[in-house]
This record gives structure tokens, sequence and C-alpha cells, in this order.
């Protein structure tokens, strides 16, 4: 289906077809291969021992005195001055096991509905760089132009499954109101899952509102299924802040799912070992999702890894590395032994989208398709250890994902598949291309990229010679000067305009936590 | 080690160190990973089954007198006139049982020894490209002072096992000669395992001659265990090549390895599916694997994969395809369920250094790994779907591959490892950069690239901002500056130099075939 839409309009679709790139379908990728394990049982019991003796022996501090109280309240041995939690495993894992091993997300169009858990992978735009970056412009400070740019790549590519977080800081937008107008674009120019930052109760509930109010729900119809959610990470080592727990728990309170990604760098806020690294990532991951599940027991949650290393001479955070992929595998068992979802990212540390940005992206993905991971963050556009959001590695990030969802679909293997009648027909003296088994296949036998270049290198330098961020250039400029946006309804937009009005007289959000 | 070559004087270790890139000491990669199997049991047997029908029902042409006659005493059906052989299943099962299932190859420098088989991964330099590419001078067509370079590069990364075949073409070398020119250079050049070029009857002959010079070998010592190998591919569809089938014989007959890899490119060479692509690509190399088990019982062989795909607009060979990494993995089940290494490669059809060359080779990679590939083909050089020799793309590709080995290591799980007593010690207000077990740890702790900028978007920038290729640039040219030779007996040399001049003097080899 070349260019379509969900929900476009017939009139789109067909300009569309012969205009814009050839794309898969909208679909949610399956994973059914075996993930690779790097280690044992007992490696990984010691491993799962390690977090709760952390839990239980030094305690994690909540900075949030609702958590404090919930958390005291639940029996766990709370010390209010430090702010110092501990808890007992017993506690934890029977926190733990209520929640769901997999759940759905409704977005305002039902179609854009996404499983997580099981075998789908779910890929998620690049999420909150301060920069964007493109190869007219260079790299300067996000605008909400650029964010918009971003949004429009974001909704147009069915490899990109949810609207995550900002896909880049919209800074020419005073903070206080930034969360309203940022809403507002994504659920306009986007009908994907979205995103709420836990950065505070009247962003947090501003982003609910909104969210409830593009999707034409009553406040019980928003509260009876996952119709969004929040990414909260920890700040290691050992602690989690006062604004991440306290959009946690309000998400929580309505069952809205929370992502909990402990910020576990080895070598900086974490163990220089992995199984250091992973052992603290476990414990702060376990210890919020505890919480929420005293909030309401049974909130959808994911345990999220995005344990690295850094490069130990000047402190700077590597990704896509050796040690990213195994934590990443590892994580990927940690996760099956506390049947949670997983989520890991698409990351990388080069400042170009070059081969380096490419090896690191694939090595990343390799990563996450081996791991079984559910959520895939700053799928498409991550560069500078996301410090930037580049337009082309955008493209070429999508590229890649089409792909891995080819490469995860079934491989035939019938009698007609292998084919013998057809070998027997063109014998050894002839050739496949004219065969009538290879007729009435080729058109979609094999995936066709958008953006790689197969052509021989005399017809490559004839036509310019174009390496693959100047192809990916050309791509997004067409896809941005052919954007529609996914239909609204007009009252609805109306109601949602006047919801981010009314909120900005109000003063929007305090800016001074 | 940084610097350290096997065999190298103190005085060079010393000053290398300071100098050269900081590389992984010489080892063979231990791949102890599950592999990865797209198909169940069931449709293996389905492509099997398909093979052993295209050799007992459609046939396998074989051009050569003395292939007919050995496969026509062994009972195979023989149409002498059309060179055509049916072979039954249970004498093809027969045969191939005979192949060991792992071996080793001795080349001249027995430190450089490497395994095959098993959980053993080698990688081999790019081979056979007709051109040579760098960013000083661009893509023309190779010759000896191309193949020198890599070749010295070759010998230089630790990372590349054997030097395979001609890593490109020297065409300034008259094809007469060609192959003493290029096996002389490769034998003084490198102390890895060689490889012949099955391209008639002399040249075979000449280079075991030289490996058995080289080595400073008797012909008994020679012929007592594996010092070289050769690699053929079949004509597909369906047919074995005299030449190939020739030189593969004649080491067969002096128990050195061969690989037998079928060009079986899906829509071009054999079905648009991949289920019938393995099966053709099954039956091809277990004919000649047959027919060098008739000749030698229990030579070793390596069942070789190259299936890919082809674009159907143009018919262009593309590669790192998800087709490509689906067939790779399921030549890994194949090759398993035979009993037999398998060879796969790191392939790509791009035609520069860039984003796409990066993650058709990382994809690539990622399959050969996935599928236990037990060597690795074209491992470090290769553009444009073999046409080209990329010096960049040789010393990025090593990057990879370093990478890739140090994925391979096994993740300590200890308790020391899990690292409690430095958690507690740090605490939640600390971080983990001065901690006592961080800094017993730090050095080695981590892959460190060489080729890697992990440095923020403001320091690289102000150091050039180089993107990848021209990084690797900077240091190809340092390591060839650097490069001296490995150790050789002046006595074995001044014997290889006769042998070259005493063959050229008798006119080389014909090039009429």
């Amino acid at each position: 289906m070349p260019g379509r839409r969900s929900g476009g309009r017939a009139g789109n679709a067909r300009r569309l077809a012969g205009s814009a790139i050839r794309q898969l379908p909208w679909r949610i990728p399956q994973n059914r291969d075996r993930p690779t394990e790097p280690i044992d049982a007992e490696a990984l019991h010691r491993i799962h021992d390690g977090a709760m003796r952390i839990l239980e022996e030094i305690g994690i501090l909540f900075l949030n005195e609702e958590a404090l109280r919930v958390l005291a309240e639940a029996g766990c041995d709370v010390d209010r001055e430090s702010a110092r939690v501990r808890m007992d495993r017993g506690f934890v894992m029977e926190q733990v096991a209520k929640a769901p091993e997999s759940f759905t997300i409704t977005p305002r169009n039902p179609a854009r509905e996404v499983a997580v858990g099981g075998d789908a992978m779910l890929f998620v735009n690049v999420s909150s760089p301060p920069n964007a970056m493109d190869l007219d412009r260079g790299r300067r400070p996000g605008d909400r132009a650029a964010f918009q740019d971003l949004l429009k790549l974001t909704q147009y590519f069915n490899c990109v499954h949810l609207a995550g977080g900002y896909p880049v800081e919209p800074t020419d937008i005073h903070p206080s109101v930034r969360h309203l107008d940022a809403l507002y674009d994504k659920l306009t120019l986007t009908d994907k899952v979205v995103h709420a930052y836990s950065l505070g109760p009247e962003r947090v509930e501003d982003a609910m509102e909104m969210v409830r109010i593009a999707g034409g729900l009553s406040h019980a119809e928003f509260e009876a299924r996952p119709r969004m959610y929040t990414n909260i990470n920890s700040s290691s080592p050992l602690k989690h802040d006062w604004p991440m727990l306290d959009g946690a728990m309000r998400l929580a309170r309505r069952g809205q799912p929370v992502i909990v990604t402990p910020f576990t760098l080895a070598g900086a806020m974490a163990p220089v070992t992995l199984a250091g690294a992973l052992a603290q990532q476990t414990a702060e991951a376990l210890a919020a999702i505890a919480l929420l599940q005293c909030i309401r027991p049974g909130v959808p949650v994911a345990y999220g890894s995005f344990t690295s290393n850094v490069d130990m001479k000047s402190g700077a955070p590597a990704f896509g590395t050796p040690e990213y992929m195994r934590a990443t595998q590892i994580s990927g068992q940690l996760a099956r032994f506390y049947k949670l979802p997983l989520r890991a990212s698409n990351a990388n540390a080069a400042n170009a989208p070059d081969a380096q940005a490419a090896w690191e992206s694939a090595f990343s993905l390799w990563a996450c398709v081996s791991a079984k991971a559910n959520v895939v963050y700053h799928a498409a556009g991550w560069l500078e250890g996301g410090l930037i959001a580049s337009y082309e590695k955008f493209v070429m990030d999508c590229e890649m994902l089409q792909q891995i969802m080819h490469y995860m679909e079934p491989v035939p293997c019938t009698d007609a598949d292998v084919a013998i009648e057809a070998i027997a027909e063109v014998g050894p003296r002839g050739h496949f291309f004219g065969a009538t088994h290879t007729q009435a296949r080729y058109e979609a036998a094999f995936y066709a990229p958008f953006l790689s270049d197969w052509r021989n290198y005399e017809s490559w330098s004839a036509s310019g010679a174009q390496q693959t961020p100047e192809r990916a250039n050309r791509i997004w400029k067409q896809i941005l000067a052919e954007f529609e946006p996914p239909p609204l309804d007009p009252a609805v937009e109306e109601e949602l305009r006047a919801f981010v009005e009314r909120r900005k007289r109000e003063g929007g959000a305090p800016t001074d936590f």
C-alpha cells in the first residue's frame, strides 16, 4: 500500500501513491524468534538477588511525601528524614506480580491501538533532544517549527508506532505553556499514542485532559483503559525525584501505563560492571513499580533498560556498544523473569548521520530484537547520545526499522516455495527472471527499500553520487511538503484549542521546580 | 596489548605501542549464543527434501571429465553427453557424513592456526573485487600496489583471521603470472592462512607448492594437515564448472579444505522464494561435497551460503537485506543438520563507505553471528556488492568486527560483579567514577573503540567535524606507514622467490580458459 495513510482520504491516497515513498503498511511487528540470553539461570538469579539486597539493605530514596506515605502504609521501612525506603523482597515481588504481562494503549484513532508485551515490538520516535539538525541548517536549538516537522515524520512513517516524548524540545515556547502547545501539536498532527512528561502536576493533568478531549472521551472512558503513557527515569544512583513520582502516581491512579527507566550508565551512575549496573537498574525500576502497584493494583507498567557504558577517559555515554547490547539482552532476561514488558532504545553517540551512527544504531536494534524488547524508544531520529534530533537520521532509521519489520515476517516454506518444478523448468542453462514461478511472485517477493541505493557505481555516480544523508534529505523534504494531518472532528479540535487558550490565560504551569 | 603483532620483535612492539591504534589481541572469537532459527524442523526437512529431489530427479552438471568418471564409479547416474549427474539421497548423505564437523588450518606461522567449526567464528579479508577505492584516489582498477596495501591491513588487524582471496585484483600483473606474484606477496606480507583460487591446474599446484615452501614443509608435512584452502562457487543454476572442480579435487586429494559456495541469488540464478533458493544452494553444495568425499573420504569441507535477493527492478544483487539475514540463518540450520561448518559473508551493496554501507554490513554481521557462521568472508573492506575493495571500509569493518569479538566475551556475574558493596559505598548521593570497585576495573572494563568518536558535538566540531570515513582514512595511512612484514626465514623467502622466477620463465599458467 504505497503512501497510504490510516484515515487518509481517497484523494490523498491517490495523489500520494505516485509521489511519496513506498512504505510498509501500518502493522505491529511480531518478534517470534527466540531471544539471545547471555547469562544462565544462576547468574540471572545472582543479579536478581543483588537487586533484592539493594532494596532490602541499602534502600532507595523516594523524594516525594506522598510516595513515602503510601509505602509506609504498605509496611515498608521508611526513614522520613532521609526519604530512604527499604522494602523486603516478599513485598516487592508481590507488588510486581500484580502488573499485567501485556496491555494495550488506544489513542484517539483506535486503528492506531498498540499492544505492549508478548511478541509485539513497538517503535517510538526520538524523544527529548534539545537540538535539531539537518543537512541544510546544521545543528541548532529545537523550536516549534522543528518540533512540528518531526511530528509530521512521526505521523507519516507507518513503522513509527508511538508519538512518544517531544521529538525535539520546542525551546521557543515559554516553559510555562510549552506543554500546552506541544500537546496540541501532537494531538492534531498525529493520531498515534502520545506520552506525557512527568514534570509537575499541572502538566500531567493538562496532558491527560487533552488526550481525553482529543479522543472524545468521558472521564470514565478515559480511565477504562490505557489511552496514553508516561516514562519516568530514576535519578541514579538509587533515587526517584519528586516530579517523576508525582506524574507516575497521577497516571497510575487513572489506569494509565508507566514505563520506569533507570539511568544506570555503568561506571558513572552505576557500577562499572554490567552485572552491578543491571542489579541497580532492577532495584530502581522495581521500587517504583512496587509503589505504583500499591497506588493502583494491576496498573500497566514496563521495565525500562537504558544501561550502557561510558567512555572511561571522558565520561561521555556510549551506545550501541558491546556492553549496551549485552545489558539490553540481559534486561530482556530480567523482564521475562518478572513478567514485565521491556523498553529499550535505538541509541548511538555519533555527531553526524554517518557510518558510525548507522552501525551503532544497527547494533542497538540488533540488541532490541534479540532481547525481545517490546518498546524501542528513540527508534527514529536520535544522534549525539540524545542531544540531537536529526531529520536525516529519522529517515535512515525508518529504513532500518522497515527492514526489521520485514525481517520479522515468517519465511514461507511450503512445497510451492521449495519450487522443485521451477528449478526443473529453468534447468542448468537458464535463469529465473522469466520463470512462471518468479512472475507470479516477484512484485511482493522481496522487501523494497526507499532509501538504499543498489545501483552499480556508474549509474549511482552519473546521477550525482548521493550518499545516504543526501538521499534522506530529499525524502524528508518531500514528505513534509506533501503532509496532510490526520482527520480530526472540528468540534474536538475547537475544544482542544479552547482548553489550551484557557490554561494559557491561567498561566500554564509553574517553572520553578 | 596495543599494537602488538604475533611474532613481532620487541622493538616494534614498543614503537607501535604509542603510535599505532589500540587493537584487540589475536584470538579466535567463540560464539556461544544460541543461534536464531527462523524455521521449524518440518520446514527445514522440506528444504532438505527439496535439495535431495534436485539431486535425484533433476541432477547437477559437472563440467569436468574426471569428476564425471569418479561419480560414475561411485554409482551415480551420469549422462556423459550432457554432463548431468543424478545422485540418490542415500549416497549423498553417506558422503556428507564423512566430512569432519570441524578442523584446523595451520599457516606458516603456527600461532595463526585457526579452527573451523563449532563455536569458532573467523573473519576473512575482502576477496576478489576488481576495483580499489579510497577517499584520496577514488575508485580505480585494482593494481599490485593496492593489493599489497590491503594485504598489509589484512596482516595488521588481529580481528582478520584469514588472508582469503585477493583483497583486490592486481590487474597490472599479467594473468599468466599474476598468481605467482600475488601468492608471493601474500606469503611474505602476511603470516595468516591463505587461499588458492581454483582457476586451472597450474595456479592451484603453484599455490600449494608456494604454501609448502613458505611453511618450510616437506610434501608429507604439507599433506598431513590443512595448510591452506580453496573456495569454489557453483555456476548456478545447477552447474559446477571445470576449473573450480579441478582445483577443488586437487586440494582435496592432498587433504586441503574446500568451501563450496553456490551463487544462488533468489530471483536470478535461483527461485525467487528463499526456500527454493536454499534448496538449490544445498543441492549444489552437497553435490560437490559428495564428489570431494569420494576423492578423499574425510577431507575437510564447509557449506557456503551466499543466498541473497536481487532488486527485481534492475536485477542488481542486494546484501544485508532481511532476505539475506533469513537465508543466512536458515543456512546455519542446514549446516548444523548436515554437521558441516558454515561460511557466510559481511556483504553490502553500497557505493560509498556511508550509512547504508554500515547498516547493510551490520545487518550482515548480525546474520552471521545469529546463524553461527564459522567463516565470515569479505569481513573487512567490501563495497558495491563486491566490485570495490575500500580502504576506509576495511578500517570501519575492523571496528565492527572488534566490537563483535568483544560482544562474544562472557559477561561476568560473580558476587563481586553484582557489586552490592560498591552500591552501598556510593549510596544515593554519589557517583561511581571514584569508587574503589570502579578504580580496580575501569581500564579493562569496557571495549575501547579505535574509530568511533564519542566526544560531544562541540569538541568534535572544534577538531574538524571528521566523519567516519575521514577518520578511517587517517588510520589506514598510519598503519601502512608503520607497517613491517612478519618475520620470514631469509632462506625460505629466497626459495619462494626462486620458485616464482622459475615458474615465470616457464610461462606461468595458460590464460585461455
